[in-house]
């Protein structure tokens, strides 16, 4: 039996993370890397039935104009990653899955991200119904020109404002009917996308804080087209951090007094968080992890600043203020200094095989088992990182 | 019903760590703290028939000529800690337990520790049979005198050196053989304190990297007078961290290139610890948990240094350098500032409670449920630091 | 010669900073502490007619109920600061001087600061002129009741919001004028003790980033009565560590090029700048020394947050990326954790013996030799640490 | 008039500092880099007679078998440093150089740097007398084909270990008789080197802790050929930061408690260092600065640990712990992540051009407005870094 051929789908498609999934699955199917950082890679998951590398096709949507090799040129240049040696093997690969790469939708993503889409067509007023049938016609094209058995669709696009649900948004009919009026303000782009994918019955990963699939028409549709989907925001960084860190806390009964976390990076994901109302939706996201896993509100501060000297390295400095017996407070400090976009992206690649494997096993809803992915995990209260792992892990055992 | 009396022995019970645990233990019975940092007061433990901070009498041996209010004090001076209010609501308890101290052993602890014990009963050169049956003789007279109906020994003096086994201590027999001749270097302090306690049916804690009761003919004592016991090296500060954070590493696949941990203290165990032959058990017993959580081995660096002006304060920085996607190395650095003491005592309550019911359940052997207080669980692998809480929470459940 | 009796007045007399100082300054008369953080207490201060701590009566403002007992009772408790024995000895002379501390004014000092006040005669309605002249009473009351040569009046209250000048504060006769209106918002409170205290020939010291006296029309009135002042924003803790890193920076001309700093502290200097308008005169004072050093603006990040368990242990957090030969990025990181009253205090001794001196010697208008000691020194464009000091030598020198 | 032709010779020539010194040269002649960490670019020395980088020819002596290519080729895989575009460019010129490096001597260099010299030659035994004249014939060599009208010497090899100095090192006339004889222990490889460059009145730079000139009979030696020098052990990371922050906690007359500094690296000169003979001798040149600024001895550790995974880049620890204001522990904790090569480069740069410009003006002897440079320099005491420079700056104002 041939393996089914498979098609990733990028939304942001030339952005830090996406490029980097995107040489990355270069480099792994030409062998010039190791697995490490694929969580899928880990001997646990041996036996489970996963696409591997090779079967994958790359395509997206982006609203700049630039391509590949200049994307891999920036992040060499300024961010100091990706040797030479390896990128000068893998550019064919980027060339070809350049040229699957159509033009998105800036539709209500608000106007810093609006700022950065220099290509018009992603400014393109339309009816809601008019972009997702835009971006319908795209993904079956790709699919159809490649042979695709199954198409993956994944959020690695910079980070909406947040948005406030209302009445249309509780039914799918009623937010179907929305989206036919001109009005850009029914739906951020993300969750367009998102119908777009759900309504064709393929998986859909929401790997940013933006709105996504977290609609309840969405969901309603979801489950009728028997798609699966998770998210939201990827937890690769301090966040990961506060949910190993935070059970420890617990599971000794320190009280944790405040948590303190600064983050500074300076990547165009960074540029967007700068505006404070598309921080918002970062931060909210960052903020509940530690009380929800201590089951108390101890004070906490989150800051996320854009320093452009530090390109694509994210750092936090955590601060962690807890009092032990006898009422004595201590201190606990940590910094991370991270990639952004090598820490997300074998988690994308990790998430795009295991949403294939559930659509393949015909799994509908939220994919409650990738908990450990994410920030906020959709349809999951737990945060404890080891808890959330325990889960993946005893699907994977059902699974094999 | 009336509930058990119960007895502490404390070895060093003029140290940091037990006049921290008896002070605590006073300030508890009168409701003057609450209990932060008690494990065994966590909701999980409820119904479990622990016994109440009320029903202890605490009792030791010690070898250095003080007393409780002289270590009360000198902590209050040095560290910074205990407030005079609630201390001064304590000194009456601690001078009672005080009289309960009686005169050690130094046999075979090196000269470090010798050096520091001032009382010359301490260093009265004997069989390791005399010195057992001192022991025991004091354990008795406590019992009796205070009509206790279980008694459990903790080990919290200063680390000895390392200890090579050999042929005499391959079982009960030759070791009792062993142990009637005018030898003092068939067994150190710490292990005749085992051999005393375990020969009596008694619990036997050792907190400290301590040979105590790891020594076959001595497990095998344990299992003919049906006694149960624990250690090794209380899991308090950089170690738990390292356990905390390593199973992280492991399932986000990272590549650990290196760990390196530097710690900085200033109490008497950091002027025990300053000996490089004390300092050798310690290193060990904190260096081996990384590659064992990992499957493999990075670079590893622990160096321990007595500090003078952090007194109680140990403060450890670690470096943990690693390979993520692509090959890009990260790096993630903490600080940990803790009191050292603080940290230690409410574990030997909890300890000691764990270890007391135990007895009463009829456990025989090494209590292997409480992997998660020690840096070198006695008989099990698991270093993970949540997947030894799963199993104490396992047992838990099942007491219930 | 008797030496003279000199009075020190305090604005915010029960606060934080002037607790400390108050105690201080007793365990000082005492003997009880040593002169370690006192500048002026170093060897090259030497010779200089400096008053000696004895010679000092305290009173002071202040807008809130409490006492010396209850300050330094409330840091003893939030802060871990102060050994009984040691304040214990001192309360005498704590009451006594608490008996000089007179109702201030919080007339224009912005909403924060007005909700901390809780006597109502400091709230009172009122012209400048009117409050001007009730400050000067209280002023006049305490030298004549205490036959004191000289009083130097130090400002150690709470940040006022920004405070925007006009053309009335161009001169001295046209803010007179304007302070006959019954319009609180002429001046803030903090440049109505300066005039207050400058009209009658009196050093005034301004140890926060208030206005104070950098008003012209104030510093005309000062050069009219031959008064000397200094100030803003006494540099204690962060800022001091850019003022000494920066030239460092600066002459192995590495190219900074960001520097980020985080704040967070818990006391009620703390609280007040929790108020962003509040907060916005320390960033500012804060944020332009790094730039005015290098000759170029790096970006740069000022963060200050409250965070209530830290109380009085302000820390903070630097992170100074740069580059290097060959275009090289590199780091340095620090962390700072100091206790802000323990920090602050000696230098308001130090600048309270200095400006009394200056007054002797007859110095009039802004003292540019005290740049050291402040964030933004009146009349100083230098901000490198040790030019500063080198011109505080070159004064002493000259002294003497 | 034609400006001067002039050398630089390096020994340990194809080390990871020297690689980097002669990739910034052709760097700054091909106007490819900018002047960014070069003290004498900086604009108080404008107007001095430096020589300008497209004056100097390059050599050195090495006792490795490699090549420029191989040595930057290795800095670019594991330091990830030096970006090929900016390589590529200067091949040709490192090429050029190259061919001008000659065998070195290990001659007593400990067995650490003997097991890395792969060249037989390096190893030859022969009288000391002998080693100097092979050094002589190449240092002449190289002047004569390249027409050079100075060569100034520069040691960047490896640390060796600390060398005793007896009655024979007293005077130039006993040292040269005892150099005759067939004894390799007379004088370590550094002053072999030392003395070959005095010899011929050219200046000699040692840029390592090693030995070097700092012998009394070469002393003597230089004075007799009018040759000057300076030393030793550059100044590039965590002394130089001790050297800053140090004068600070002394004016602010805080009483530091202990210093303690953790370094981390994982270059060649590590791998040297982790032999604890040659780690002595670095450690003691860290150690002393901070107890020569403060005037007094805090407890002081300094640990300079080899791990391989980061390369050449140094990490450094530092945690200051002090006491100020009425008894209260504070601390400051740094981190400081450099490369090393890069730091140290551009210092062996600007000490070339200024011990040229020395020799043309006919200084004679330690160089001692250099010692801003270094981490004990010799003939100075003061290591105050500010007032360092300040002795540099008052040098060069006389200059002009």
């Amino acid at each position: 039996m041939t393996p089914p051929r498979v098609g990733l789908w990028l939304l942001g498609a030339h952005g830090g993370v996406a490029t980097t999934v995107v040489l990355g699955l270069a480099a792994l199917r030409r062998g010039l890397i190791d697995s490490t950082s694929l969580v899928t890679a880990l001997p646990q998951f041996d036996g489970l039935k996963l696409d591997s590398f090779n079967q994958f096709v790359v395509g997206g949507h982006d609203v700049r104009r630039t391509s590949y090799r200049q994307a891999v040129h920036e992040l060499q240049q300024r961010s100091n990653i990706f040797e030479p040696g390896l990128t000068d093997a893998c550019l064919a690969d980027l060339d070809d899955w350049g040229e699957n790469v159509r033009v998105g939708t800036v539709s209500n993503s608000g106007p810093t991200i609006s700022k950065l889409a220099d290509l018009p067509e992603a400014h393109r007023a339309d009816t809601g119904r008019a972009v997702i049938e835009r971006i319908q016609n795209d993904l079956r094209d790709f699919q159809a020109r490649h042979r695709l058995d199954q198409v993956v669709v994944v959020n690695v696009s910079s980070t909406e404002p947040p948005f406030a649900l209302s009445d249309i948004h509780s039914s799918r009919e009623r937010l179907a009917n929305a989206l036919q009026r001109r009005d850009q303000t029914v739906l951020p782009a993300s969750s367009l996308y998102a119908w777009a994918t759900l309504d064709l019955g393929w998986p859909f990963i929401n790997f940013t804080p933006s709105l996504g699939a977290c609609v309840p028409a969405i969901e309603e549709l979801a489950l009728e087209r028997k798609a699966c989907h998770c998210g939201k925001d990827g937890k690769t960084g301090e966040t990961l951090m506060k949910t190993v860190l935070a059970p420890m806390f617990a599971l000794r009964n320190f009280r944790v007094l405040s948590w303190v976390g600064h983050n500074i990076f300076g990547n165009r994901d960074g540029l967007v968080l700068d505006d404070p109302v598309n921080k918002a939706s970062k931060v909210k996201s960052k903020d509940q992890v530690v009380s929800s896993i201590l089951g108390y509100k101890p004070q906490t501060h989150v800051s996320i600043e854009y320093i452009e000297s530090m390109d694509d390295w994210k750092t936090a400095w955590d601060h962690i203020h807890f009092r032990g017996f006898l009422g004595v407070k201590m201190m606990m400090q940590f910094t991370w200094q991270g990639c952004d976009s090598i820490l997300a992206a074998p988690l994308v690649l990790d998430l795009a095989r295991l949403a294939l494997l559930s659509q393949r096993r015909g799994e509908v809803g939220p994919l409650k088992h990738l908990a450990c992915f994410f920030k906020s995990p959709i349809g999951v209260e737990e945060h404890d990182f080891f808890k959330q792992f325990g889960m993946l892990g005893e699907y994977v055992r059902g699974e094999k």
